[in-house]
């Protein structure tokens, strides 16, 4: 068991989980548990079937996705508190993936100025990386997580069985955050993982997650640790994202079916490590090598030349950005990153035009 | 000038402001103001007149009153800041009352995930009681400060010049906090008190408020700076609030027009000091001279003997209390106070009763 700032992974979770539900009841006046409908359904008979619950724990369902990750969905958990006579005393388990947990952390922070809550993230996703580093937050409109705070949940406690009942591309969703780890630590971590999981189907069919959870959830807990707030080192978190949030943005306005935050991240990595080489003097055949991985793994997120001008502007209401500049964190070397490193959107477009010729014969989402 | 904690207050305040308003261009890449219809027609064109204000700055504008403080103005004034490019590195200045303060102090903290801001209360209720002490909030339909967040400014600038403009009613309404802080202090300081203003006269005649203001303000700062997020101590601040929630509670549901809060609270101090009496041993020659002085500045809010359950039972739903219990902070003296002391619904209804008696021939509200 790896415990660090009340994160419990790996062996001994299930013990420790044990121990703080029988205080639960003692410690709180309310218990109450978020889920999804999916999470309910999947997720909780799990837990029911290996913990005793508390008797008078009160379910609130919400709908799943991020259409649920906005702040009507907060005024109505709010109100149904409210209403359930929730006291400052109360405690809320967040049982779901990233949205559940931003949505429910925030939800919880912000009820009668702070209630304790927990995290019992069930994705791959979740458990690497949303659940870790005390972001909480929602959507305003499109526009992403504009609303939230830095509040760290009392507990985090990852059962990775729950791995088990993720849909593949849930899974691969989460693997992304996995390698942007691995970028974050060394050559070593990546080679390791892409010996571990040389495709896609090798990532479907884990059967123990524990390790490799373990692993990434240290990486990240190490950088937020020394930077809750993110006022610098944090940044390096952002790898692959200035540029995955600007697809999620370009997808979400033209496809009811919104991409998958992971694909989005994996497809980001590419274009900055792109940026990269070009910027920062990456070494242009390693780069050449994570990137045949990233795509052999991921599906292509495609996108018409003349709309690479529009994406790009995307990225300009990315809420790292001074005044309006555009700042993307990228890479020197694996393990050893530029942040804040000013793009302008010409070279932003340029990476976007090569990215795209990438996609030519590959499997697109 | 007082400088504690980052608040000005007297002497000097005016400078201090003056060298913040040089810095902010600097320091902050977006300057707002967020100031109700009032405080932007009688404060807005004041401060114009004394400060070289940012000429960059941007004037967000919403309703007064309690009406305005709810998550749905948050999410208005969210976007509104988004739409207007505002980046985590932007600064909300609240120019108003407590609604302002409250309202504007939540709405910056949860703005991508907390941007900085100051409060120049308006009102003397902000200026001694809702601006001191780092808690923001609006409310949830008719539960009052129902979300929010432990989150002080980054400074607080009071100017007692402000209080001219102000009309009658929100001056006795800020005085009530006056009053109570008094009650909090010790006996003298509540003799010096009424010296000072014998009726109510004499409060809407005072000219220079700042060192009743700078007073008042040290002696919840006090309090507060010991118990920033109310695990204890703080809960003396709740003298008269309980009952004076339960007032205004239930006039919200009565009538379109809303109690004042400072009449709510000096109505709840006389309910409470007769609790006081009965189960603290407050004497109860000093409790009759406090509560003759009280009706006689206040106007009485009067209901039928049969609502006294009702406004009972709107206690069970005040947020300090534990699993449904009525907990009320009151006194054994002056200075001397006592958190949580169980009342039973019976006794409440009892204080209430004694307190309609008082009420013949008194002013209504």
């Amino acid at each position: 068991m790896h415990k660090h700032d009340s994160i419990y992974v790996g062996e001994g979770t299930h013990k420790m989980f044990e121990e703080f539900l029988k205080e639960a009841e003692k410690n709180y006046s309310n218990v109450f548990l978020l889920a999804d409908t999916n999470t309910r359904q999947h997720c909780l008979p799990l837990l029911a079937g290996r913990f005793r619950l508390p008797s008078s724990m009160v379910i609130l369902e919400t709908e799943p996705g991020e259409r649920s990750k906005n702040i009507e969905t907060c005024s109505k958990l709010w109100y149904e508190m409210a209403m359930l006579g929730a006291d400052r005393h109360s405690l809320l388990i967040c049982l779901g993936g990233g949205v559940t947990c931003d949505l429910g952390g925030f939800v919880a922070s912000a009820y009668q100025r702070g209630i304790s809550f927990i995290y019992l993230p069930t994705s791959l996703l979740a458990q690497v990386d949303a659940a870790i580093g005390g972001k909480t937050g929602v959507n305003l409109k499109n526009l992403k997580n504009y609303v939230g705070l830095f509040s760290p949940p009392d507990a985090i406690f990852i059962f990775t069985e729950f791995l088990k009942s993720l849909p593949e591309a849930e899974l691969l969703s989460g693997y992304a955050e996995v390698v942007k780890h691995a970028l974050l630590s060394n050559e070593k971590t990546f080679r390791q993982l892409i010996k571990k999981f040389p495709d896609a189907a090798s990532i479907s069919e884990v059967n123990d997650w524990s390790l490799v959870v373990q692993r990434s959830v240290k990486i990240k807990n190490n950088v937020v640790s020394k930077d809750p707030f993110e006022r610098g080192l944090r940044k390096v978190l952002n790898l692959g994202h200035t540029v995955g949030h600007a697809f999620e943005s370009h997808a979400l306005k033209n496809n009811p079916q919104s991409l998958h935050h992971g694909f989005a991240v994996a497809m980001g990595l590419v274009v900055e490590l792109h940026l990269s080489v070009q910027k920062c003097g990456f070494p242009e055949k390693l780069a050449g090598e994570i990137t045949s991985y990233i795509l052999s793994v991921f599906p292509f997120y495609s996108f018409a030349t003349d709309e690479i001008p529009e994406i790009a502007a995307l990225m300009g209401f990315d809420k790292k950005n001074k005044s309006g500049n555009i700042r993307i964190t990228l890479l020197r070397q694996p393990g050893d990153l530029i942040t804040d490193e000013a793009c302008s959107p010409e070279s932003i477009e340029n990476a976007l035009a090569a990215y795209l010729k990438l996609g030519s014969g590959k499997r697109n989402i």
